[in-house]
Formats: C-alpha cells, sequence, structure tokens
C-alpha cells in the first residue's frame, strides 16, 4: 500500500477490525451461486437475526448504509405519502430527504442538534396529524452523539398504529436494539459500525406489516427491492453479485461478538463511553450532546475557544497516529468526535485521551 | 474459515485474485474523508479513465454491477421517456426492465440467444421509432458469452443522435472498450470482472451528454446520484461510506494491470478465449455462442445429449475443484460457462479442458 494505516482509527465508521476478520477478507473467490456462499449467508442471516433480535426476514445488501436507508423508503412507501420525519441530525435529515426524493409528503420534526427527540413532542405530531403513514426516525444519530430513547418513541408510534422505520445503522450491534419487542418495521443497519467490518454491506430487517405494506408501495425499487431479495435468500443467494470478502468477514466477525457475547459487547460500549465522557470533561472540554442521551457509540465534543478543529486532527494525526471525526453540514468546526464502537477497548480510549491532553495546549487550548 | 476455496474458480465473475490484490483487502480502515482516501480515489479515477478510454467524469460506486445499470438508467431518463434496449441475453434484459421499472417506455430488441445484434437491424429500429430517446445496450453478454461490435452499433446510435448507455460490465478491462470515441454516454462496469478484484464496487463514465441528459431527467435517484457523487469527488470523497477495502484492491490491480500494460492484457484474453474455443471443440462439445461473435471473457458451451448439466458441475468441483458457471434464465441446464478474465493464465484453462476430459465420460458423455 501507498500509504500507512493508522493506528488509533477513533472515527465513528469505519471502525478498525480485528486480525481474524483482516484475514477473512484476504481470502480468495467463490461462486456466490454456489454451495458454500449459500451456508455462509444462511448462516450470517441467522446471526443477524440474533443481534436483531428479530424473527422477521433480513437480508444483506451490497451497499452503504444510505443504500438500507433508501431501500426502506422504496419498498413500503408510496409517492404522496405522508411522513414523519424524526430527525435529530445530518443522518436523521438524509432520512427525510430520500423519502422526499422519492415524492414522499415529509413532515419533519426536529430538535435542537445535541439532544433527543422527546417522545411525547412525536406524540403530538402524530396526534394532529392522522393522515401520518409512516415514521422514520434514527436510534443512534452518529453526527451529534445522540441516542434516542428507541422504547418509548416507538411505543407512541405503534400506539398510533403507524408503520415505524428506524435507522439502527451506528447503533446496532453496540447498543441493545429490540426490533420485535418494538414493534420496528424496517431497521436498518451497516457492517462498517459495531460489526467490526468494513463498509460495503448494509442490513435490513422487514417484518409482516413492512412486507404488506410493500405490496401497495408504488414508489420504484429495482437493486433495493425487497421482494427479489427473498426470494433469492431462500436459494441461499442474492439478487446482484454479493460483496464476497465482506461476507467472509461478517460471518467470522459474528461469531466473534457470540463468543464474546453480546450482554459483554453491549457493557464494553458503556464502559467505554463513561471513560470517554469522564476523560473529556477531565480534560477541561464540553461534550456537545446532551449527556441524558449521550450516546454509547460516539462521542461529539465542542471544539474549544481558541482552537481551530482542523488543527486539532491535523495534530492527533501526525503527533499520535490517532484519527477523529470531525463534525458534519452546519456542526463542521464546530465538534469533533470519538468514535468508540466495535472493536474497541479501554486502552483506545486512553491512548485518544493522552493524545488530546498533550496536543491540546500545543494548539491554543487553555482550559 | 467454515469452507474450502476452490483451486479453479472459472465463472465469468468473481473472478479469482493475485495474491497481492488479496494482500491488500487484508489491510485496516482508514478514514473515508481524510487525505489517504482522496489520494487514492483520486489515483483509481485516474486509472480508471484510462481504461475506459475516456476523458469523461468516472464514479466508483460501492454496490453490485447492477447497480451501476440502475445508476444510468436514473440519472439520464424521465418516466415515459422512450428507450430501445438491445438485449441478446439475461443481462441486457436487466437493463431494460430496470428503464421499466422507472416508467420508460421500453422498446425491445432482442436476437436468438447466442448470437449478437445487427447494427443494421438496431439501425431500422431507430429509423422507425424517431422518438427513441436512448439506446441501452450490453457490450458483452456473460449469459451467453457473446460480444457485441460496440463500434458499429455505437454508430449507428450516434448517426440517429440518440443517448448511448452501455453496459460494460464484464468486459471493461479486459476487452478494448473506447467509451469516448464510440461515444458513450455512460458505461457501467464491475469490479468483480477483469480487474481481478472481489465484488462490491461499481464503476461508470458520464459523458456531457448525459450531464445534460441528466438535468432534465426526473426519475427518482439519491444513491446512485450522479450530481452527488461528483461534488463528493472534487473533495477526494464518496457522497456514502464507500467500500475502502475493495478501493485498497482496486489501488493495486490497477498498478499491476497497467504493469502487464493493457495491450497485453487485451492480448491475453484473446489468446485464452482461442485456446478454450478450440479445446472445446477438440473434446467433442459444441460452442453454444455464434463464433463470429463469442466473448474473449467467458465462453457457452452446450450441455451435451445424455448428460445432466448439475452432475458436470458438481463433479467438477469434487474430482478436480473446478468450479464453473451454469446457464441463467431459459439457459439453466441447457448451457455451461467457462470464465476467463482477470487473473486467468493458460495454464488455467489446460486444467479446465483436462478436467473435463476425466469427467464428461463418466457422466454419460459419448463424443
Amino acid at each position: 500500500m501507498s500509504f500507512k494505516i493508522p493506528k488509533n482509527l477513533r472515527i465513528p465508521g469505519p471502525t478498525p477490525c480485528p486480525d481474524y476478520v483482516l484475514e477473512a477478507m484476504g481470502q480468495d473467490m467463490i461462486n456466490h451461486r454456489g454451495p458454500e456462499f449459500q451456508d455462509m449467508i444462511k448462516r450470517t442471516t441467522e446471526g443477524l437475526k440474533s443481534i436483531f433480535q428479530t424473527s422477521n426476514d433480513v437480508f444483506i445488501l451490497t451497499a452503504s448504509g444510505t443504500g438500507a436507508m433508501e431501500a426502506a423508503v422504496v419498498n413500503t412507501l408510496s409517492p404522496g405519502d405522508t411522513v414523519l420525519s424524526v430527525s435529530i441530525g445530518v443522518f436523521g435529515d438524509r432520512l427525510g430527504q430520500i423519502a422526499e426524493t422519492y415524492g414522499a409528503n415529509v413532515i419533519k420534526f426536529t430538535t435542537t442538534w445535541g439532544t433527543a427527540a422527546d417522545p411525547n413532542d412525536v406524540k403530538k405530531v402524530l396526534d394532529d396529524n392522522p393522515n401520518i403513514k409512516a415514521v422514520i426516525v434514527t436510534h443512534n444519530e452518529t453526527s451529534t452523539g445522540v441516542t434516542n430513547d428507541m422504547a418509548a418513541i416507538s411505543k407512541v408510534v405503534k400506539d398510533a398504529d403507524k408503520l415505524l422505520l428506524v435507522d439502527a445503522i451506528s447503533s446496532l450491534s453496540s447498543l441493545p436494539f429490540y426490533t420485535d419487542e418494538w414493534g420496528c418495521d424496517v431497521v436498518m443497519s451497516g457492517s462498517q459500525k459495531g460489526y467490526m467490518i468494513p463498509p460495503g454491506l448494509a442490513f435490513v430487517s422487514v417484518s409482516e406489516r413492512a412486507w404488506e405494506a410493500s405490496k401497495e408501495a408504488t414508489m420504484p425499487r429495482f437493486y433495493w427491492d425487497f421482494g427479489r431479495a427473498k426470494s433469492y435468500l431462500e436459494r441461499g443467494q442474492t439478487p446482484w453479485t454479493p460483496a464476497v470478502s465482506i461476507f467472509y468477514a461478517l460471518d467470522v466477525a459474528l461469531q466473534g461478538m457470540f463468543k464474546e457475547g453480546m450482554e459483554n459487547v453491549f457493557q464494553r460500549h458503556i464502559d467505554l463511553a463513561n471513560k470517554t465522557r469522564a476523560g473529556i470533561k477531565n480534560l477541561g472540554l464540553e461534550l456537545f450532546a446532551d449527556e441524558t442521551h449521550a450516546s454509547n457509540t460516539v462521542t461529539a465534543i465542542k471544539v474549544p475557544e481558541g482552537v481551530n478543529g482542523g488543527d486539532l486532527a491535523k495534530r492527533m494525526q501526525s503527533d499520535h497516529d490517532v484519527v477523529l471525526g470531525g463534525g458534519q453540514g452546519s456542526l463542521t468546526g464546530k465538534i469533533f468526535r470519538i468514535g468508540h464502537l466495535g472493536h474497541v477497548y479501554e486502552e483506545d480510549i486512553s491512548i485518544v485521551l493522552s493524545a488530546l491532553e498533550d496536543v491540546l495546549p500545543k494548539i491554543g487550548f487553555n482550559g
């Protein structure tokens, strides 16, 4: 390779991969319509169902997480459908934009960035707009480091008897998520997050109710079509040539996660987030997100007075081989983010905190 | 891994990968919005332009080849547009289906499978239907092992002043292709073919005329939107998280191809195809495709009388570790296919031919 792989990649995805995942990625190709792939897709689909906590159908798409978002929308909705978009950041906005692009009538519910959606406020919008057909909502908003209370939001949505499409891209496999218990009709997830594998696969679950909706849904769909995905999965295949290497990675990563135990995985993410938030405050920095809903997969931190966010990122990489996430959209330059999801451990967070302690005073921080 | 990687994967994609590609695939992650990725996407995009023989924009999408097909259609067309679909097999049909799914009025031009499209016949349809806006056509039809005469077909299409969208998924990088000389407005390609890298990336080129068409085109697009791809590429990024590992692979594979020299790559594919066709006939088997247009990347062979196609595939794998391609669609069980594109050399073809010579008499062949 013509460049150096950073030792401390602390962005909220792609996340670093364990050695056994990288080894799997380096395996040569098999026939994606042969028996080995059939076994692998069955095994990985079952593994994902366990992580999604669902008995619904689960499909593996060759795409970024955004592809799963588009798939969720176009398989269940028709142009002219009224959709409530509960957005608390860049990725929530994106999901709403996709629905609008395909002709949905989107009612936008937003909060001050850095805060979560209040389920009571969501209920009010639902009460005021009985024509809403579906609610699209982000579980964990990567751009602000905030986790919505999905148990409470899903209850409000299900009490109102609406279709519920949930972006759980940066939460599923790192934070507990109960697809069936919460009544989530389509749940979206992506490989490069808590799964500890490279980007290129996206995962979706599809409930009975979502299948019913898909029968009426007239948004055009081909590549993203759940019906095709289902009929091919019955044969142990995908409709289109899959990213075989990332299936290899998923296969071994799921085994790794189950070996660690999902409860232990979740606890590790809680511990990492607590350590990160405590350490950040200890350095005299200010958390961006409302701490009552701060994410356990990514921490957003205000760029302190007197410091340039670009300088911070550069010095962290040049001096300590630590790569941080920047702010996105209107938060560019105003926050920086530390990803702590997937293949991350306490010592990794210690390295970031020590590096910040070293770099910040050198670039104008007087905290 | 819980399964064996076949030594002789002779399907027309995914193709086997050289060791240096597999090594690249096993590298850990970088920030897809950082300087290393910026350098890599610039380098790989330039490399692809050279292979596409184009000065048009080229974009790298995280998707299967079918994603590139959908992108080509939705970025340039509107519902109600009349489109001529020149299909000579399964993949040609697919491109037409995508256009239909999004509301195009598709005129279907087909040939007997195994034969190429006659440019004069295409001209006649264009003359008879002046309302045609675009022509969609397959360069190399993987399902039948036939290569269309793109120089002649593109001339007819350009003489009629139509938009030209070409599926070159299984030809580009293995067969000479002249995007600009032929006036191709959108050309589609996929990583798992001649590029010798795993599936998961798709490539598209976009001409000035295609950009003009995109301004008027009203088919909905978000994930596939060329406009977003262009604005992000200007910053050395992709709009959605890219399949980073496959970029690593593409980066080194392009270097490998340029080192071999594209003229040598093309000649190797000609030699492999000639050896395959001669060997097949020598075994007493019959080629499926019209030999005047037989593909130099994949050879389709009729399953001989008295032989079951499924048995053939199984015995070739169990006895010789050779994985063949089967027939698709209405050709299932009627043909089998030998892929000879990408990282394939003469000895690989010898192995397949010897294996066929051994297996065929054992499963009922009396040729």
